[in-house]
C-alpha cells in the first residue's frame, strides 16, 4: 500500500499544480470521494482486523455502474450537530485557567500513530470530519478545519453549518500553523501538548512568537472534557509476547544495542514513543489500534534500567515472565512517572514522535532532549530470521492471493459474478482466505478493491452499501496485505478478466517497465530510495504521464506495514536513510486515469547484498532488491513488444519463482493450482 | 570536462574510502601523477588559450611507455626554497599590527574562481606547490600544506623541507579549518578577507569562537608584501564588447531582470563578484584569466544605478560607448567605492561568492548582506540565441574534431605516428584545427590527451617533455574544447586504433549506455540532476564498477566552461537547481581502471522542452537533453550485443545526425569526410 498519510501524500504529490488539478478532478466527480476510516474493532482481544473476515453478499444485488451525487449523499449520514459542541468547547476555553483564543485539535494521538484508536479521534468527535487527515482550530467565532483535496466533498458533508472548511492547498487558503500565526497579536492559541510533536510545536512556537502570538500548552485535553462519558475508552486489550524465533533478537540484545548507540550519540537514555518502536523493542505486541499489532505504552531505556510505562491491566502474567528486569509505570500518568525515571539524566534521545508533553516531562528532569533516535534503523534493518519470515508468511500469502484470484477470475468469467460480487464481497473474500493460512492474525490495512475508475482513486476503499460491483469488461485494482507472526505483506496486482484495451495494456506495461527497472538495480550500499526513484517513473514520463504517490514503503515485521526512515520517492528525509542490506521495502508504481481506471503493480521486497564481478566500493558493497510477494502479475495485460528481452527474462524468472514456492501449498489439479500454472508460464 | 574543483571532487567521490583507494593507488604509482596548471599566458591581450595554437614535434624522439618515478623526478624542477619566504612571513605576522599565530593561505582569487592568475597564486609562491587545489597554513613553528589525494606526489616533490604535507582525506588527518580551530585557546588566526567566502569566514569564525580561538580579517596581503616586486602585475588586458547577437539579450534588458528579482526579494540591489557573472550581465568579455573570458571586476546594481568596479586602463572607448549609464568606477579602491555606492541601502544580494572583505565593506555601509543571488540561474537558463549558437559552434567544433581524429588515425595506422607523436603534440594539433575555425577565440580549458594507463588519472594533463607516446595498441582518451564567439564546447572522446580487448568494449558500452539512459531520459521540468544521476551508473554498477567523478556540469557561453547551478551528480545543492528548458549541461561518465586505460564519452546537451503525448504537470511540461556536440562515438569499441534495440537506434540517429551536420563543413572527399561517413553509417 502507497504511504497515505496526509503529510506524505502532500509532499509526494508531483508538485502543487497536480495536487490541485487532482482536487479539481475530484470536485467534479464528487461521488466517488469515499471516505477512509481504519474499522471500528477497538474492543476486540486477539484479533487486528477491522473486517468480519467473513465473506457476505452484497446488500445491493442490482449492478451500480458507479456513484452520483444524489445516491452518494443519500447514502451518507446526517452531519454531526456540533452546535453543543462547540459551545462547551468555547465556554471552557475562556476560562480564566485556559484563556486561549484559539484552541488546535489535531488528528494525531500521544504516539504520532499514524491509524489512531476511536478514543482518540478527537477531531472527527469536535468537527463531524472522521477523514483521516486534518486539523481543526476552534476560536471564539469560529470553526475551521484544514484538510487536503482528498477530504474536500467529506468534510463538506459530514461538517454541520459551524464549521468552514479550509482548502490545504489551493491559492490563497493558509495552513492551520499560518492561520494561528496570523491572529492577532498578544492572542494565546491552546494545544494538547501530547498530540504535537516537540520539533513540530517549537518550530510553530517560534514562528508566533515572531508575530506576537504565543502558543499555549493545555494539559487538560478541552475536546475530551466535552466528549465526556461518551468518549469510548481507551483500549485495555491484551499485551502478547513476540516469539524469539520470529524476532531473531531478544529484546535483551535490542536493549544492549540500543544502549551502545545512546553512548555513542553521548546520551544517557532512549526514550522511545512511537508504539512500533515500543513494540519492536520489547519483542511484545498487541492490539490497541486496527491492524496496526501495538499497544499503547512508552519505554525509558537508561544504561542501568529499562521502564516499560503501560496499564498494568494489559500486562498478563507471559508478558511479566518475558520482561524480567523490566520496571513496570502506569500508563495513565506517564509524565510524572517519566520525570522520576528520568531524574539525573543529562542527554535523551527521544527520536521525531515524542510528544511536546513528553520532551517538556523530560527537561523538567533536568535532561536536554533530543530529537533522534537510533530505534527507527535498527528496527528496519531486519534480523535474518525476519528476513526469513518475510520470505515464508508472502509465500501464503501468495497462496491466499492465487485462490483469491483464481476464484475472482472462475465467478466474473464462468459463474456471472459480475452480477452479484461488490468490492466489499470480493474483499471479505480475500480476507477469508489469508486468515486461514497459518500464523495469519489479521489485515495489515484495509483492503482497498476497487473496479474502474474507483481504481483511479488513489485513496479509495469500499463501503458497504455504497461499492461498486465487479465487472468483466472493468479493471480491478486489489491493494491488500496480512499480519502473520511472522511478518507482514503488502500486495498490489492489478486484473483484467474481459479484453483490456490497448492503451489499458500500453499503461500497464509501462508501469511494469518502471517496476521492472527498480527491481532489477543494483546500486552501491548506501543509495537512497530518493535518487532511485526516477526509475519507476520515466517509462511514464517518456508519454507525460506520471503517478501522485511514492513508489515505496518499509514494512514491518509483524508490525505497522508502513515504517521507515527509508522508501522510494520524492521526500527528502528518504536521502538520509540510504538502504542497508536487511531493510524492506515495497515496489508500487502505478497510473491512474481519473473516471477510468488505475493501475498499480506492487511487490514487497528485501534489500539485499548482491555479489558483483568486481566492487568499487572496496568494503561496503553493492545491493539489490529480492521481491518476497509471490503473486503472478497478469500477462494477458502486458504489451510484450514493449519489453526489451531483459525485460521479458525478468518477468518469465519473477513468475518461475513464484510457481517454485507457492505451488507446494495448493492442491495439485485445484482451481487455484492451475490458474497457477496458466499464470506463471512464460510470456 | 568533469568538474575538477578540489571542492567539487571532494563531494563528489562516492565514499571515503573510495577516495583512499584512489590516493593508495596513486601513492603506489607515484611516476602517474602529473602536475595540473593552467597555463601562464596572462599578459595577452587578446587571446584566451595557454597554448602556442600551433602544433610541434614532441621533444622526445624515443617512445615513452609510462614514466617511472625516476624519470619523473628527475623531470621535474627542484623545490623552491621557501626559507626566506617564510621567515619574511612570519615577521610580518608577529608585528603588533597583525599579531596572528597563525595565517592561512588559501589557493581561491578575491573572486572565488576556478581558475586563477599567475598574481592571485599565492599559496604557490609561499609553499612551492602549485596544483589547483590546496591551503597554506603557517604558524610560528610550522608550515602545513593541506591538499587532497590527487596532489599528495607532487606536492612532496615540490615542497622543501620547511613544510608538512597535510594529506586531507585520510583518517585522522583534520581539515585546515579543524586544525586551526584547535590551536591554544586565545589564539588569533589570521587570513586576507578578500580570499574568502563571507559564508565560510562566518561559518569558521563562529566554529572557532567556541573553541576559544579567533579568526583576524587582516586587510593587508602578507604573502603579497612577501612577494613584493617579483609577484606579477594583475593583467591589464583590454576589456572587449561581447556581442547582442550572440547574448540574445542586451545588458539593459538584464539589468531590468536583475532588478526585477531583486525587488521580489526586497533587496535594494544585487552585489555581482563572480567573474563570469560580471561579464553575462554587462555583455562583456575579457582574457585575465586562462580559458576563462573574463575579466577582473565588480558589479553594483541598485534600483537607480549600476556600477562597473574595473580598472579603467582596460576600458577601451568601445567598452565606454557600450556602457552608456553604467557609472566607472575603480577596481583597486574597490571595497571603499563599494561603502559609498551602497550607501543608504539595507539589504543586498551578494550571493555565495561574494568575499568576506566585500561582505564587510556593505555591512559597513549599513546594509544587510545576503548570501544569495539571481544571477546564477538568470545566466544559466540561455537565450534563443545562446542555444542556437551553441548548437552552431559545436558543429564547427566537431568539424575540427572529424580533422584531428581522421588524422590521428591515419598517423597511427598509416605513418607510424605512434613512434613520434606525443600527448602534447596531439593536444597542439587538436588546438591549431579548432582555431582555425571560424570565431574561435581559444580554448575553453587545457586538452586532456591521455594515452593508456593515463587515461586513468582523472585530473591528467600532459605535460611537454614527461607526455606519453600516442600508442596504436592503447586507449587514447581526449577531453577538449574551444571558447568561440557564439558559445563554448566541452567534448570528450575515448578511441582506440589498433583491436581494443573484449573488456575494453564491453565497458566502452556500459558507459555508453549510460550515457544514452541519461540522453533519452524525458522528464517533468525542476527535476534536478541530483536523481537522475544514477540512469548513468546503472549498466556499471550492475557489475559493481562505477566512476569518481560528476556525471555532468552546466557550461558557460562563451564563458566559463564549469558554470552552476544546475549539474548532474550527488552533490546536494543540485537538488535545488531543477532543470530548466534552456539550461546546458553536459553528459561525461567514464571508467577508469587503475594502471591500465580510462573510458569517458561526453556530449554537451541543450536542457529542452519535450513534446509528450500528454502532459501530467498541467503546465510546466516535461524536458530532455538535446546533445549539441557533433562528434562520433567510436563505433568499433562498441560490443552491439550490449546494447538494447533502443540503444541502437540512438547510436544510429546520433551518428545520422552528426553527418547532417557536420559533413557540409568538410571538404568531400578528404580524410575527415571520408572517415566521417564510415564512422557515422549505422551500426
Amino acid at each position: 500500500m502507497f504511504c497515505r498519510l496526509a503529510r506524505t501524500a502532500r509532499k509526494t504529490l508531483f508538485s502543487c499544480i497536480q495536487q490541485q488539478q487532482q482536487q479539481q478532478a475530484q470536485q467534479s466527480r464528487p461521488g466517488l470521494v469515499r471516505t477512509y476510516h481504519t474499522g471500528s474493532v477497538h474492543s476486540s482481544t486477539t484479533t487486528i482486523a477491522a473486517h468480519s473476515g467473513t465473506a457476505s453478499s452484497s446488500s445491493s444485488s442490482k449492478k451500480k455502474r458507479f456513484y452520483s451525487t444524489t445516491a452518494e449523499t443519500e447514502e451518507m449520514a446526517a452531519p454531526v450537530n456540533t452546535t453543543d459542541r462547540l459551545r462547551q468547547l468555547r465556554e471552557l476555553m475562556s476560562m480564566a485557567e485556559h484563556n486561549v483564543a484559539a484552541y488546535v485539535v489535531p488528528s494525531e494521538d500521544a504516539h504520532q500513530s499514524e491509524y489512531v484508536a476511536s478514543c482518540d479521534e478527537r477531531r472527527a468527535f469536535i468537527s463531524g470530519f472522521d477523514g483521516s487527515a486534518g486539523c481543526a482550530v476552534v476560536t471564539g467565532k469560529e470553526a475551521l478545519l484544514f484538510t487536503d483535496g482528498r477530504y474536500f466533498l467529506q468534510a463538506r458533508q459530514q461538517m454541520d453549518s459551524n464549521w468552514t472548511l479550509m482548502k490545504s492547498g489551493l491559492p490563497g487558503v493558509p495552513t492551520w500553523q499560518e492561520y494561528v500565526g496570523g491572529l492577532a497579536a498578544g492572542s494565546r492559541v491552546g494545544i494538547d501538548p501530547t498530540l504535537v510533536s516537540a520539533t513540530q510545536a517549537l518550530e510553530l512556537r517560534r514562528k508566533m512568537q515572531a508575530k506576537g502570538v504565543q502558543l499555549v500548552s493545555v494539559a487538560d485535553n478541552l475536546v475530551d472534557r466535552v466528549w465526556g462519558s461518551r468518549r469510548p475508552e481507551r483500549p485495555l486489550n491484551e499485551i502478547f509476547v513476540h516469539d524469539v524465533k520470529f524476532a531473531g533478537a531478544s529484546h535483551a540484545d535490542k536493549i544492549v544495542r540500543v544502549r551502545a548507540a545512546a553512548a555513542k550519540a553521548g546520551a544517557d537514555g532512549v526514550v522511545v514513543a512511537a508504539l512500533d518502536e515500543v513494540a519492536w523493542l520489547l519483542n511484545l505486541r498487541g492490539s490497541d489500534i486496527s491492524y496496526n499489532p501495538v499497544f499503547f505504552a512508552y519505554v525509558l531505556v537508561t544504561a542501568d534500567s529499562v521502564t516499560l510505562f503501560a496499564d498494568e491491566r494489559k500486562v498478563p502474567d507471559a508478558v511479566r515472565a518475558h520482561l524480567q528486569g523490566v520496571q513496570l509505570q502506569p500508563y495513565g500518568a506517564v509524565f510524572s512517572a517519566m520525570r522520576v525515571a528520568a531524574a539525573g539524566r543529562s542527554r535523551l534521545l527521544a527520536g521525531a514522535s515524542a510528544s511536546w508533553a513528553l520532551a517538556q516531562a523530560l527537561e523538567d528532569a533536568g535532561a536536554a532532549v533530543l530529537p533522534e533516535s537510533p530505534l527507527p534503523m535498527l528496527k528496519a534493518i531486519k534480523t535474518q530470521a525476519e528476513l526469513d519470515g518475510m520470505r515464508s508468511c508472502h509465500v501464503r500469502d501468495g497462496a491466499a492471493m492465487a485462490q483469491f484470484l483464481a476464484w475472482l477470475e472462475n465467478e466474473l468469467r464462468f459463474n456471472a459474478g459480475h452480477l452479484r460480487l461488490s468490492e466489499c464481497d470480493v474483499a471479505d473474500k480475500l480476507e477469508g482466505l489469508r486468515r486461514a493460512q497459518p500464523q495469519c492474525v489479521g489485515l495489515s490495512f484495509a483492503t482497498i478493491s476497487a473496479v474502474g475508475a474507483n481504481g483511479a482513486i488513489i485513496h479509495y476503499s469500499p463501503t458497504r452499501g455504497s461499492d461498486a460491483l465487479l465487472d468483466v469488461n472493468q479493471m480491478f485494482l486489489c491493494d491488500s496485505g496480512g499480519q502473520y507472526r511472522d511478518g507482514t505483506t503488502d500486495v498490489t496486482r492489478t486484473c483484467h478478466f474481459g479484453s483490456p484495451s490497448p492503451w489499458q495494456r500500453e499503461c500497464f506495461t509501462r508501469v511494469l517497465k518502471g517496476h521492472i527497472a527498480l527491481d532489477r538495480a543494483v546500486f552501491p550500499a548506501g543509495t537512497s530510495g530518493f535518487v532511485l526513484d526516477p526509475l519507476a517513473r520515466l517509462p511514464l514520463w517518456e508519454l507525460g504521464l506520471d503517478f501522485r504517490h511514492g513508489t515505496g514503503h518499509g514494512v514491518g515485521s509483524f508490525l505497522n506495514v508502513h515504517e521507515g526512515p527509508q522508501g522510494v520517492g520524492m521526500r527528502r528525509n528518504y536521502l538520509d536513510a540510504g538502504f542497508q542490506h536487511g531493510m524492506t521495502i515495497t515496489n508500487e508504481p502505478g497510473y491512474y486515469e481519473d473516471g477510468s481506471f488505475g493501475i498499480r503493480i506492487e511487490n514487497t521486497c528485501l534489500v539485499v547484498k548482491k555479489q558483483t564481478p568486481f566492487d568499487y566500493t572496496g568494503g561496503p558493497g553493492f545491493l539489490t532488491f529480492e521481491p518476497v510477494t509471490m503473486v503472478p502479475i497478469q500477462k494477458s495485460l502486458v504489451q510484450v513488444g514493449l519489453l526489451t528481452p531483459d525485460e521479458r527474462a525478468w518477468l518469465d524468472a519473477y513468475h518461475a519463482s513464484v510457481w517454485a514456492s507457492v505451488s507446494p501449498l495448493l492442491e495439485e489439479g485445484s482451481l487455484a493450482y492451475e490458474w497457477l500454472k496458466r499464470e506463471t508460464s512464460p510470456i
